[in-house]
C-alpha cells in the first residue's frame, strides 16, 4: 500500500487552496500513490476567524464544492483521498473541523468530526481556542477499505491515548491523522506523539501537516511523518512544502503484533474504574 | 521533591545485592534524596530460572529478609524507598514480580505485583516469557505519600497507556517505574514510552534500570531517567552503574495542566466501547 502525503501550503483563497490540493494529489499518483492525504484546514487559513466564512456543507445530498472536487479527482484517478479537514456547517448552523475519507470509486465513506477541540494557552507560546467557533464531533472513526480497516482523526485528538486505543481494538491497522501543530508544540510533541501511538496500538501512523507560513496568524510545524508499528519514524518531511511517498505493509505489522503481543496482553478488566 | 534513582549491577548473590542496594540508597541519602528507587529485579539475576530460588515473603507478618533491610534502612535515614522489584512469594506458593512502596517511618505503604508479564519473541531479538514462572497482579497501585499521590508499576506494564491513564485519573502526580529494558527493545522503546507516558498524563515519570551488564543472560538497557509532564526528559543516565538525583517540581506539573488541560479535555463517552 503506498500512501501519499501533501504538505501542502495554505493560502486565505478557497479556490486556490481547492486546485493547489488537486494538484499535489496528481503529483502523488503520478509517483504511485492509492491512497493521499491532505492537512487539517487545507482549504482555509487555521483562524477562527474564516471558519465560518470557508465552511460548506458535507451532506450526500449537499456537498459543498471542497469535497465535490474531490470526488471527481477520486473516482478520475481511482485513488482514495483523505481530506485532510475543513470547516463543515451543519443543518443547525454549528462549524465542524471536518475530515472526509473517499474511495477510489469517488464514495465518501464517511467523515471525521475533530472529537478534542484544541483549546490551550502556553506561557510564552501559542494561545488558541476553537471552541470559540467550533462544536466537537462525537465519534471514533473507523473505515473498512480495500485493505483492512483505517482510522481517522485530526490534530489535537492524537493526544488522547484512548481514541487511538479505541481504533486499533475496533480493528485500524493504519491511522490517519491531518494536524496542524505549531511552533510550541510541534517540537515538543509531535514526534513523540506519532511514535507513541503506532507503538502502543502496533498500527501504522501518518501524520500530514500543511507546510510552514512564518506569514501565518497560526505557524504550523510541518515535519509531516508516517511511523510503524514498532514506533520507529520510517518517513519524514522538514518544513517546506513538498509530498512524500510511503510504503506501508500490513505483513509487517502482523510480524510486530505476534512478536511483542500487547494487544492480547491488555488487562482489562484492572482498568475499568 | 528531590528523587534518588539507584542504576544497580545486579550479581548472583542476594546479600551482596542487598547490601549494595543500602549503600546506593545511603549515597543518595548523603546528596539529599527524600526519596530512592531501585531497579527491577533488584535481588535477583533477571532469569526465570532464579525467581523461585530468590523469592521472600511480602506480608506484614511474614517480611522477607529484603525489604525487612530496607524497612529499617527507611527509618534510619527518614526516607522514603521505592524498593524496584523482587520475586516475592505467596502463601499459595505463586511467584510474582513485587514492587514495595515504604515511608519514611519504615512502613510498607503498599506493594505492586507486575500486572502485564512479559511475554515476547521478537525475531533476530530478545525472547522471554515471565509467564513460565511468574503469576500477574490484579491492581492499579496509587498511594498517598506526603508529597501527594504516586503510582507504581513495573517494566512492562508501561506499554499499557490504560495503566498510567488510571493511575492519572487516581491523582497520581509522578509514577515510578523499577524496569529492566533490553538491548532490543531497550533502545527502539524506552525514552519514547516514558516521555510519553508522562505527556500523556501531564506527570512525571521515573524509569530505573539495572546497570548493564553483558555477562548476564538477560542484558539490561541501563539508561534511567525521569520525564516531565511536558514529555521531557530531565535526567538521565547511560549505561553503566550510577546514582542521579533529580528535583521534580508539583508546581511545574500544575502549570503544565492549566496550559494544555488535556485531562480536562477527554471525551469519556466517546471512548467507551
Amino acid at each position: 500500500m503506498k500512501i501519499g502525503l501533501c504538505q501542502m501550503k495554505v493560502c486565505k483563497d478557497k479556490k486556490t487552496n481547492v486546485l493547489h490540493a488537486i494538484d499535489m494529489i496528481e503529483k502523488c499518483i503520478k509517483k504511485g500513490a492509492e491512497i493521499v492525504i491532505l492537512p487539517e484546514m487545507f482549504n482555509c487559513p487555521y483562524d477562527n476567524k474564516y471558519f465560518r466564512e470557508y465552511s460548506e456543507k458535507i451532506e450526500e445530498n449537499k456537498m459543498g464544492r471542497t469535497i465535490s472536487t474531490l470526488k471527481q479527482c477520486a473516482l478520475k484517478n481511482k485513488v482514495y483521498i483523505i481530506a485532510g479537514s475543513i470547516p463543515e456547517i451543519d443543518e443547525k448552523d454549528r462549524i465542524f473541523n471536518t475530515s472526509v475519507i473517499i474511495d477510489d470509486k469517488g464514495n465518501v465513506l464517511d467523515k471525521h468530526r475533530k472529537v478534542h477541540l484544541f483549546d490551550i494557552d502556553v506561557k510564552g507560546g501559542v494561545r488558541f481556542k476553537e471552541s470559540d467557533t467550533l462544536t466537537a464531533g462525537n465519534k471514533c472513526t473507523v473505515v473498512d477499505t480495500k485493505w483492512g480497516k483505517i482510522g481517522l482523526m485530526i490534530c489535537y485528538d492524537i493526544r488522547f491515548p484512548e481514541l487511538s486505543r479505541k481504533m486499533a481494538l475496533k480493528g485500524a491497522k493504519i491511522i490517519f491523522t491531518p494536524a496542524a501543530f505549531n511552533m510550541t508544540t510541534g517540537p515538543s510533541h509531535w514526534e513523540t506523539l506519532f511514535k507513541s501511538r503506532a507503538l502502543d496500538n502496533q498500527v501504522y501512523m501518518v501524520g500530514v501537516s500543511p507546510a510552514r507560513d512564518e506569514n501565518s496568524t497560526y505557524v504550523a510545524y510541518g515535519n509531516s511523518l508516517v511511523t510503524n508499528p514498532w514506533g520507529k519514524i520510517i518517513s519524514k518531511l522538514e518544513e517546506k512544502e513538498n509530498i512524500l511517498l510511503v510504503d506501508v505493509s500490513l505483513e509487517y505489522e502482523k510480524e510486530v503484533r505476534e512478536q511483542i503481543p500487547v494487544l492480547k496482553h491488555r488487562r482489562e478488566e484492572v482498568y475499568n474504574l
